[in-house]
């Protein structure tokens, strides 16, 4: 089946859909920013260095802003800052000629960073797939000092490494600071304080990814595309739900998701701006919309109307898979398609993830129906899906024999993460799947912590505490030993220029689906908020087993 | 004589000048800048032909903004857009992804150049001795498509070349355009109607600089070094009686350069930004001061007060220099001074032109005196170094057995026409010596046209019209065979990429200094304005004798 003319066919029910007036509620729901000053820390020097992440390491030289007042800066001079913390806003400092005469621009290299070695290898060949755009570096030419210069795009940073390409004399910098913004406060919210030392740090890195992922929109990354992608979403929901509550930004995406439905079809992602705009397909995405949609909605008691608003349209995107991908009860993605994530990882058969994943989708939305009262009529194809597609799955991708799951002869920890998760495995069997894996060298594990995210939700759900601990600590516990102080898009400890780009330095610092591990850390423990023991809670919600 | 101890002991005065009154004069008549679209017309190739100016040809390939609707561009792509005209203000163009997704950032490198060589060489290592930060040039990511993309400086460009860096697939540019500014309207003066085809299209290109160059200060050249220098301004204030009528944009200048004047000495220059401020010493300029003074005053029949208000400052400059420059009557430059201007020529020596100079502007300032009534305790002195100064300089540097005047054995047109137009010589020697130095290879030719204008007024002032219009034709008329549209800064034929800073790049295209031609061209013509022929109104003001 052509699955282009699948999409053709069912071109339908477009007009049915109150689009535009889901723009209206996303738009309303558009959050104001909070800013908040973050002043360069240390000047510093970046050198090579194998023993450090990258091999990159990081020399602090002197405190700022005291160090600057001594300094004169002419052709051919540099500084790098460092500020206290990633951050994610507007850049600026202050530039005067140091014998107040200034009779010409300056003119300057600036280069953001979020990590060293991107300022290591900021003049290396590019071999990225992506828009070379986005890497961070602007040329600026400053007619008139002294002035407070200020950079009109928000970058996310931790460095600021500034070349004088061309001066009037000597020029003093000063003040160099970054006005962060975010939706949410420059406070973070508390950790459980029954954490130790080291999920403490990993939670606050959590945290600050979180508080600086959250702006207009809360975005995948601050560095790099900003569209808002349903997969994150999800893990940015159960973040949200679990610390700082702030659902509105939830409800924003999924109306935005929704308002930019194209022909019925919920795409992958959407742009926010210049105006909210279909972004591009990811079929898996489409279906997880609902997972979304029902966590979303039960978080907050069904209370602001999104689930009865967007159910129709949640139902939509199963009859259309059925249509497209489905062959009998087994889904059939389209060879080299690239319109189905489940993970960065070209190698990977995706067939029953991205079926596993459609029955864990349909489980959200049953739920969901049922918890709002929708007709028999229109729960009863999602119900008969479920089931059949669920039993289809076990007899076809589940190996009794090995123990684990596998998809057209490969072992993956992404066909078997998915396959526990919806449940199509018993968590007895999902532990012993999961055991099985680790001692499958050639099972393909995943690449992206949102994967990860699943592994360790499939771990949770088995009640394998000891492993979904392993992950958090080998994960995150990694990183933060590498200096990281928020969540990276990519880590893969073996491999440290590793980019699904192609060139490591598009990889975003500060990345919210990497921030997954807030949601474990909290889960079975007290909350301060009034949901208790949230992930229990969602779990007993969902109707799933009590881990403990 | 150390002229740095000079410079000291006569600290004198500066509490007694009301220095920021003159700045809030100045202030007040800060003009308002008139707006209007110049839309790029043609797409061009730039191409190296040895036969053309700087051996840089421009091909239109066409017309704008048709071609560009059916062009699409990505990575790697560039285009050049030629303007119908030497343009100054704000580009602007229009920027779609031609699948209107454009998810990533258009990085665009734009170049604007006044002429078609700046583009061909734009990658030169520079050899320039400024600020390589003149340089035109910007590097800017567009971060949401489509848009309008506004620079926010300020360029003087009759080409826009723009360079893909990375693109988010094809993009589409359309209408590229420049919001012109100026403090003159768009729309040029009439030139005077029985000018000759030639000498009526070098005026138009006089017009077009003056208009381009007259922005909220009247500037050297809209390119580079915005600073308002006092020679040019006297070139200025008499292209602005006999063109535009715009008296409150000199006045402002008198004022600025007063009320920056440090230390009671006039600079030879001030910056207009970011606020009004002294620039730097020229010893030439600040006694030039008196002449545009006095011009001004005479232009505007003493209307405005500033020749009363400003009188003393400028016969101040007269004190100083007696005291610091002059040994007995003659002046004695300090060997290797920056601070002397004359022309852009290390070669020259200086000390008869600058003399001439003093004696020149010192009359200007007697009539001034004369005019207003100044008290005669004031003029005196005045009186004495003029006639002293002009007997010594006649005595020391006029050759009557060569019939030219000879500075320290130097023959050079600086030291002639400053010595004519000082009344040393008189018409009649000063139109001998016009004859003698042509037949003198090695006399020092102008290499400014600053300079220029200078020796222009020397044979206008002889009766030496064919000269002059001899050199009015060679220089104007052959800018205007090489392509000119504006009067360039810098124009030696024999050396298309000679420059004062060491890089032809830096080069002004569009200077008001260059412009001077407008003035002959009006001399002893009928004006649409109520001056009549104010060329020789203003000689016979000035009790000079007719020329014709």
């Amino acid at each position: 089946m052509n699955h282009i003319d699948g999409i053709k066919k069912t071109a339908m029910k477009q007009l049915e859909y109150p689009f535009a007036q889901w723009l209206e509620r996303a738009e309303a729901l558009k959050p104001a920013l909070h800013r908040w000053e973050t002043p360069a820390a240390w000047l510093v020097e970046v050198h090579p260095d194998v023993a450090a992440w990258q091999n990159a390491a990081v020399r602090r030289l002197s405190p700022l802003p005291a160090a600057l007042a001594r300094m004169r800066f002419r052709k051919g001079d540099v500084l790098v800052a460092e500020f206290p913390e990633t951050a994610v806003g507007r850049l600026h400092f202050r530039l005067r000629a140091a014998d107040n005469y200034g009779d010409s621009p300056a003119w300057l290299r600036l280069t953001p960073a979020e990590l060293p070695a991107e300022l290591l290898h900021r003049d290396d060949a590019y071999t990225g797939v992506l828009n070379p755009a986005w890497l961070p570096e602007e040329i600026i030419h400053v007619d008139d000092l002294p002035c407070e210069v200020r950079l009109p795009r928000r970058y996310s940073c931790r460095y600021l490494r500034i070349e004088v390409l061309g001066s009037p004399g000597e020029i003093i910098f000063s003040e160099i600071s970054i006005t962060s913004e975010s939706s949410l406060p420059e406070a973070l919210p508390a950790s459980p304080p029954e954490l130790p030392p080291q999920e403490r740090e990993i939670d606050r890195i959590c945290l600050r990814t979180i508080r600086n992922c959250m702006q207009t929109v809360r975005e995948d990354g601050a560095k790099r595309d900003r569209r808002l992608w349903i997969g994150d979403l999800r893990i940015a929901n159960l973040l949200v739900h679990c610390t700082n509550h702030r659902y509105d930004l939830i409800e924003r995406a999924l109306y935005l998701l929704a308002g930019t439905a194209t022909d019925g079809d919920i795409l992958g992602c959407a742009f926010e701006r210049p105006t909210p705009r279909a972004g591009c397909r990811m079929h898996d995405y489409a279906l997880l919309f609902s997972a979304v949609l029902e966590e979303y909605s039960r978080f907050t008691d069904h209370a602001t109307g999104v689930g009865h608003a967007l159910f129709g349209i949640a139902a939509e995107q199963f009859h259309r898979a059925a249509q497209r991908w489905f062959v009998g009860d087994l889904a059939r993605i389209p060879a080299g398609s690239w319109d189905f994530f489940i993970d960065h990882d070209s190698r990977l058969e995706k067939d029953a993830a991205f079926q596993a994943l459609a029955v864990f989708s349909l489980q959200a939305l049953l739920r969901l129906g049922a918890a709002l009262g929708r007709p028999e009529e229109e729960l009863r194809p999602l119900r008969e899906w479920r089931d059949r597609w669920s039993a289809a799955a076990r007899l076809h991708y589940y190996d009794p024999a090995a123990g684990v799951a596998v998809c057209h002869g490969q072992v993956s920890y992404a066909s078997n993460a998915w396959m526990i998760l919806a449940g199509i495995l018993t968590p007895a069997e999902g532990q012993t799947a999961l055991r099985k894996l680790e001692a499958m060298p050639e099972a393909l594990r995943p690449r992206t912590p949102y994967l990860l995210f699943t592994l360790m939700e499939a771990c949770a759900l088995c009640g394998d505490r000891a492993r979904l601990q392993a992950l958090l600590l080998e994960c995150w516990g990694g990183m933060l030993r590498r200096g990281a102080d928020v969540c990276w898009e990519v880590y893969a400890p073996e491999e440290p220029f590793f980019s699904p780009y192609q060139d490591f330095r598009l990889n975003s610092a500060c990345h919210v689906w990497s921030a997954g591990a807030a949601w474990f850390l909290r889960m079975g423990r007290p909350q301060q908020a009034d949901d208790g023991r949230c992930f229990e809670k969602a779990r007993s919600a969902a109707g799933l087993p009590e881990t403990s």
